[in-house]
């Protein structure tokens, strides 16, 4: 039999089926989603959950005059694959393949970037009122999970939408999960529809409610009804992630994304012997808890993501997953650390940019003693320009009073935690990447780091590399090829960004007649610009040359194609030094 | 008759009075602040609206051990009196004087600095939890305005809080206004007590209701019944902004703060010719709305602090105020420029700080056209350390897509924002101070600035200073101060912070043996840096000195004074100047 989705190759494609076709259109897709996912790798339960959803909305619309926006976007996969970019699915993610995000740049169908969560209610409230003024009666829809919900900028938007009478129709895709599970007030309200419709009634919003959102036809039925609506209005619609498989309904949390099958199942890959850096990080977290009772740990909304599952389990009082909301997980560290609590507050890199003010504002300027573990800092692979955490050197080296240790392996990092925790005069930030450490036992004896000072691994009288965190295992690896150069070469791990090792850097600066730097974060701002900085106001003559993300976004790609991309793999640290050697 | 005030040094004594002395404290707290703040500056109609309030709360709780923490804090000044800092109300604001906002290292009766709105839910809920862990039963208090429930975080914190059940009273302080009037969608339900009501019991709160919180006796009883409560809860208490005084209280906005009485009466102060940046911005925007009739203009709850209320007169349609809501703002402005729309995005920039993630997300990954008039950029005097716009160069210029424009007059910032209404290729940030230019008339015909340009305006062959925005006028003074040497000084205005002028940079960098850049920003991370890191990749030999914030958070003082203190006013220049050019 000839597959519906064969003959699907444009949104005209789809406008152009019977509704009587779509059961098997939603089938079909499923099986394709599930197939190639994973056997490629990619968002997964997310993507299941929505497949009917997906369906009765590209079945209704004019696309792309009229406009969905998905919140954070990891779930547009079925809408992907209904505007042409079927073939596209098993490169998702990958260097130079579909982004994992709805993507401007890539499809017109793409009404909006999306990544980060909350952000689809402004949006599409800016695009609508555009339509107004222009006189377009197109449809605005914003398709927002509960987990999105509980970030405020999601009710800012709802705030603001609920007084303009504009067309847009606020989809809540309530499955019942962040990542983790959404366990909080946003969950309890949306768990009692009744609850739920006096909630949005009063924040000025018609409501409306689809109890079996995996049901195309219960779900085309309301799209239907609420489409041809006019006002600001939500429609609330369950559905189940991971919906049609069944490991994934089963484990939501295991299924939210996966690395392609052959990696996955576990008796087909070898388990790697290296562990991940977060999971050391949420062990260390369980040392530093039995050595102090002050100790407590706050995320949002990223336990397992953060490898604080453990943690969770064996602190559960200590612990305070507070849902999608950066903000109010820096201040209420913050309101922890004044009252003589140990805070270790987890947030991705690319997160904390949401409690950017709140570290300023709430942490710093009071010298209030959180320590922030900085997870997926540097390139971060297939999430891409989105996630990278390649700006937080640069918005945090400014910040006064705010100490800043980026560890080059998984035992200094959990050195850096000790030091944090130690740290009570003021705040300390540490940074380190997503994926594995190089060492199999981790079970270090903690130690603390001396502030502010740096490691001189390898001593030469020519070139001297500074390397930030991480970088140090790429820049081993190019020193390892240029063994014949060893005596002339120095090579030191900066350890803290800030404060930096003043006495050190200023006699390296002077035995040597070149500086390269490594940092994997933006140039501009970052690390190298302060030491040229420092060695011209020393008066001194080293050249120095800075490698680091220059001034573009980084797209999505395998972490090793993005190093070598950025100048940043062990092959071009070891052109760059040869080059600098021949001066 | 000896004033009950006067008998007033600490909280003990607060504690003593009767409970039918309180009524003569409140009279005389009112008059004592109107006389104060009128004579000597400050914020004037929150601190009148609360009086009544604080002297409900100081007399039944047992402070510093239980917690009031004030949002946004300039409300805080009848607080500061009855804890023993009567005395320093004079010189509040001043330089060395007392914080205009609460402040831990002011008083410990200051639970938690504030000063950006929204965060104290957050702050006293962590207290809370702390206390929770110790054991202690003491009474945590949020005091938060109507105004900062529009802000997402306020939502974050009450999330999270309803479901703690810890000991946690959150008091709205309902008076109708932000800093402007709060018409929002938040104002529509507080106005409704019943709608209020189910609101927040939704929200999984109790909550009680005070009509007359102006009144001593109806929100003394009001505060005892809900103090004696264990459970979070909501007070809604309902004040008027600047009580007691009959012109504050017709003219909220107009007396939201004041500069003392001397220069603020018309019939004694002088008005000064110089108009204010933010006048010239309003009247500009009016100039670009008659010129294109797509632009708009957004602001989170700033219209008369940024100079648009003209604007928002003439285009109500086209003005969009969205609430104490900076994530929002620019997402909804990013949403309005995808579809074409010309947005002018009002955020001053210590609030931008509130947005960085929305700017980078969806703005700047995207490549929208969206303008960013960064106000308050610099040393913004009084408000000091928490308002101080001295972040932002150095969180903005590792922003790929964005360009970024500091001009260094209102002249030049009128070209700034033309510039920016023609650049529809991507994102520019303009940045300005606080405070007045230096023309009397600013009616100049609007030009395009030359993308990524510097201007000469001296040439000298020794020493080249470079620039930044409205750093100029303390550089033009000490040049001035320094005529003989006029033919060894260049004097560069930069302009574009990015892209820069590389070619004409590396002329001058070549032809000059000192450089000294001067910018109102963060050292580090600053343009300084980067200079340094071009002058050394360019394998160049000049010399360079930066002048910036240095790594400490400034405080509150005149902004003449904190120039100098951070020696950026003429004479530090000056000096500077003399110093490199005895080498």
């Amino acid at each position: 039999m000839k597959l519906l989705l064969d003959q699907i190759n444009s949104h005209e494609d789809v406008r152009g089926l019977s509704r009587n076709q779509l059961a098997d259109l939603c089938v079909e897709l499923r099986s394709f989603l599930i197939e190639t996912i994973l056997e490629n790798g990619g968002h997964f339960a997310a993507n299941l959950g929505v497949i009917e959803l997906t369906v009765a909305l590209h079945h209704q619309l004019n696309l792309p005059e009229d406009v969905i926006v998905w919140d954070v976007g990891h779930q547009s996969y079925a809408h992907k694959v209904l505007t042409g970019r079927k073939e596209g699915i098993k490169n998702i993610r990958k260097t130079h393949g579909l982004s994992g995000f709805p993507s401007i740049s890539e499809s017109a169908f793409d009404a909006f970037g999306t990544g980060h969560s909350s952000t689809s209610i402004s949006a599409v409230l800016g695009m609508a009122q555009a339509s107004s003024f222009s006189g377009k009666a197109n449809k605005h829809i914003a398709v927002i999970g509960d987990g999105a919900l509980t970030a405020g900028q999601a009710y800012e938007a709802l705030n603001h939408l609920a007084e303009t009478g504009l067309d847009v129709l606020v989809i809540v895709n309530d499955n019942q999960m962040s990542i983790d599970d959404n366990n909080g007030n946003i969950a309890r309200i949306l768990h009692d529809a009744p609850l739920a419709k006096v909630f949005f009634e009063t924040l000025g919003f018609s409501y409306d409610y689809c109890p079996e959102g995996n049901s195309i036809e219960a779900v085309y039925d309301s799209v239907a009804k609420n489409i041809k609506e006019s006002k600001p209005r939500i429609l609330h619609v369950r559905t189940k992630k991971g919906f049609g498989y069944e490991a994934a309904e089963k484990d939501r949390i295991r299924w939210h994304a996966t690395e392609s099958m052959v990696k996955v199942l576990p008796d087909i890959a070898p388990k790697s012997k290296f562990p991940k850096y977060q999971e050391v990080a949420g062990k260390t977290l369980l040392e530093l808890a039995e050595l102090d009772d002050k100790v407590v740990v706050v995320t949002p909304a990223m336990p397992t993501g953060s490898g604080l599952k453990a943690f969770e389990a064996r602190y559960p009082d200590r612990f305070f997953d507070v849902g999608i909301a950066e903000q109010h997980a820096v201040t209420f560290s913050a309101g922890l650390a004044k009252e003589g609590y140990r805070v270790f507050c987890f947030i991705y890199s690319t997160f904390l940019q949401r409690a950017y003010d709140q570290l300023i504002h709430d942490v710093c300027i009071q010298n209030l003693p959180v320590v922030f573990c900085i997870d997926r800092a540097g390139l971060v692979g297939g999430d891409g320009a989105t996630h990278h955490g390649v700006f937080d050197l640069a918005y945090l080296k400014p910040i006064p009073n705010l100490d800043i240790i980026a560890p080059s392996s998984v035992l200094q990092m959990r050195d850096a935690f000790y030091t944090g925790l130690k740290r009570i005069e003021g705040p300390t930030a540490i940074r380190y990447p997503r994926g594995r450490g190089e060492v199999e036992d981790f079970h270090s004896a903690l130690q603390i780091l001396i502030r502010g000072e740096l490691k001189i691994l390898q001593n030469g009288y020519n070139l001297a590399i500074i390397s930030v965190g991480s970088c140090l295992s790429e820049v081993k690896k190019a020193i390892e090829r240029l063994k014949e150069l060893k005596n002339r070469v120095s090579l030191i791990d900066l350890i803290y960004l800030k404060p930096l090792d003043l006495k050190n850097l200023k006699r390296i600066f002077s035995n040597h007649s070149h500086i390269l730097v490594i940092e994997n974060g933006s140039l501009i701002g970052g690390i190298g610009e302060e030491l040229a900085a420092l060695i011209s106001q020393w008066g001194l003559s080293c050249s120095i040359k800075n490698l680091g993300i220059s001034d573009d976004f980084v797209e999505h790609g395998s972490t090793s194609d993005l190093l070598r991309l950025n100048g940043m793999d062990a092959a071009s640290i070891q052109k760059k030094v040869l080059e600098l050697l021949s001066h």
